[in-house]
């Protein structure tokens, strides 16, 4: 028996705006943050739940208060209880009656739910002494349908069929975990296309890739056509034909914007256009499918929740369905949307990078290869090479492969070091930051 | 020349819970609250911008934070150049390339967004001297389509198009003032009918609506369906066959659901459906629509902005669009908004009560009526009365109708005396009931 003693929440930032990294024609200058959550119990164990929100700077100081209001749900609540039914631990959260009204399951109180409910995750692996992937895959398939939260979803995926897709697939699990420990899980890498870099690093970034075992790449496009159509030659011709090229407008577009966009890209041999327009504009998405097919639409990081899933997979909106680790309810509803995925034969490619996303997704979608979809085709995890010595067990990724963690937990732990170090605004660097613009400032005044 | 030289914050609640005022069948206990900001400049004319986020209680304060996120684009800016073009003002805020990872353009972030944005329009219409409603009914066509982003709208609705409807309207302006001024805005009352009110109380309260003036009435649904028939059948009594009663789910149905409990409900002759499921929920809107047609499907106060209002109206999947002062993006939103129901020619009818609603948004649907859809026809106000007693200058409504405000401003300003009273944790009342609840707790110990 062990009760919930404190509820720690960090502002991290890193000041990834100051190289480019992460640009793109929506997101100028981010710097890469985590709003962060440390649950810590009396059991003595040395067990602590980990987990976080991304966001890329304003703003992380809303998503450590939106955490904050749901301290009440935790502290001195029984541990043991409330990781035994993580289904109804998780319908807590997102039924809190006035919560509720924020959202509801959207934005930030919902990112912050899902931050909650992922460090729960964390915790829950440890004691196991499981990775994230594991634990998951080895509950019953009735024990996975008691995760989701159904209300909505009736009219696309019910109990009972969720429960048949689980069902198919279990006897094939331990054959697919051997599988995965001995192969690995296909990666790309986002980390040569960022909009802000030059022609020349591109292309470097491009061939370093290819040599590293990747077998696709993404390039970020919307800003400037000509440029896009340059870049692209230029990426082509370090990858050769063979590596395939995704590109991402970061929802930069209209619908008919993106159609005509997307055919003066066309020639150069598009694996996927990924966030066309608003992540909210299901029937736009729906009508730029139809008007760049047979290129694949791809969306999910930025979807709000199970239910705008569920109407894009209806509409036929998207080919490639992008899960994010810290943007919905949590490992909970995304086990809903692998669900609603595997029920519409559509493949997930996780969105990742910023701080610990590779971390984090990799759990579930090696889940969903062992007790879901049981498939990788065409599957890959997004893979961009930042800010992974900040976490306690980094993704090892090589050969172009995901390699399975075997370490206990989610991933989602930061090393105490960084969290110390990029507390915004009194940690070391930002501090020092401070001092140095405010020594700059001065000496323009003299000048 | 005036700059901005503060922006307050106030985390106001007002402990509605405790009479089961407010009660539906997903928000058991509101206690219903402001997010409230006050812009002071140092102009020296007395003249402040007021704005709030409505909530129900708990996340009051994420709101808060979220506006104090926002406080970097307002002090020490210009007065006057903010005003003079409201377009950009808005689009600063909507294009923060951090603050919108939150979103975007949806949830707490959003939602503050738009809380600052109204303050600064009760700003502008404090200085022009003008209430809100007639200051927008003295902007040009073109003035208004400036207001509007429309980003993500132009597969639903071009400047162009909003031009031609604005200006389509213009030629009548005067007759419509004349005949809002003469006659009010219809109105209609959701008071007799709270899930946690008793029948005697619905039957006293749906009497007494009707002889206010009221023509229709609004009863929360969803809960037991026994329940729902025998409330439906001492309401119809009550009003008689001439009054309409809508009734309002909160979400609280999947489609299936939804069409079926519709069904057992029909013979009451219903006015319409509202929230009959997830407002995110567009396809099982159109199904639902489609299902308990004629009835027509209301929809709005939940929905989080223009994208899915566009395509709630392209789905045919509501044929009441229910607008909201305080969920969007202020009243730059609610222009675009106003515009795609006019441009779809469906009737808007705002959600309204909570705290401050009724005050804010009988000024969009008054020019709603002067400049954009030019009709009062099956439009009516949602009206409440709670807490109105709280604002500088309270609705009128009298004899069923909202009667048009003269005063400058947008509504919007708390009395300061209910703004001390009420502050939590800290105001009067919520010490005084902190120290009662301290003393009962020590009672209960001592027995």
């Amino acid at each position: 028996m062990s009760t919930i003693i404190a509820v720690e929440t960090s502002d991290v930032r890193f000041p990834t705006s100051r190289e480019l990294d992460g640009s793109d024609a929506m997101n100028s200058d981010p710097d890469y943050s985590a709003a962060y959550v440390r649950v810590v119990s009396d059991s003595g164990d040395g067990h602590e739940g980990h987990g976080f929100v991304f966001t890329i700077g304003r703003g992380n100081d809303v998503e450590t208060a939106a955490i904050t209001a749901l301290t009440p749900h935790l502290l001195g609540r029984n541990v043991e209880e409330l990781l035994a039914d993580m289904g109804a631990t998780y319908k807590e959260f997102i039924n809190d009656s006035q919560l509720r009204w924020l959202g509801p399951e959207k934005g930030a109180m919902h990112m912050a739910i899902g931050a909650v409910v992922n460090a729960l995750w964390d915790l829950k692996a440890k004691r196991a002494g499981l990775p994230l992937w594991q634990l998951l895959g080895t509950m019953s398939p009735e024990e996975l349908v008691n995760l989701v939260d159904f209300r909505y979803l009736s009219d696309a995926l019910t109990p009972g069929e969720a429960l048949e897709i689980l069902s198919r697939a279990e006897p094939g699990r331990e054959e697919r975990t051997a599988a995965l420990l001995a192969g690995g899980y296909p990666g790309y890498t986002t980390s040569p296309g960022w909009l802000g870099y030059s022609d020349e690093k591109l292309d470097r970034l491009a061939r370093e890739a290819v040599a590293a075992g990747f077998k696709q790449i993404k390039l970020k496009v919307g800003a400037i056509l000509a440029d896009d159509v340059r870049r692209l030659r230029t990426a082509r011709a370090a990858v050769g034909p063979d590596i395939k090229i995704a590109v991402d407008a970061n929802q930069r577009w209209d619908v008919a914007e993106a159609i005509e966009w997307m055919g003066q890209l066309a020639p150069f041999d598009i694996a996927w256009i990924e966030e066309p327009t608003s992540p909210d504009d299901i029937l736009g998405h729906a009508a730029i499918a139809r008007g760049v097919a047979p290129i694949p639409v791809a969306t999910g990081e930025h979807v709000q929740n199970r239910v705008v899933f569920k109407q894009l997979l209806q509409a036929k909106a998207l080919q490639v369905l992008q899960i994010d680790a810290a943007r919905v309810g949590g490992v909970n509803e995304n086990v809903a949307i692998l669900l609603l995925a595997a029920k519409f034969g559509v493949r997930v490619c996780p969105h990742a990078g910023g701080v610990g996303l590779c971390e984090a997704v990799q759990h579930l979608s090696m889940f969903d290869y062992v007790a879901v979809s049981g498939s990788m085709d065409g599957r890959m995890i997004e893979f961009v090479d930042h800010l992974h010595e900040h976490f306690v067990t980094p993704v090892e990724v090589h050969g172009g492969q995901y390699w399975p963690p075997s370490a206990p937990g989610a991933g989602s732990e930061m090393r105490p070091a960084s969290i110390a170090e990029f507390t915004f605004p009194r940690g070391r660097f930002w501090r020092e930051d401070a001092q140095a613009q405010a020594a700059q400032d001065a000496g323009k005044v003299l000048v």
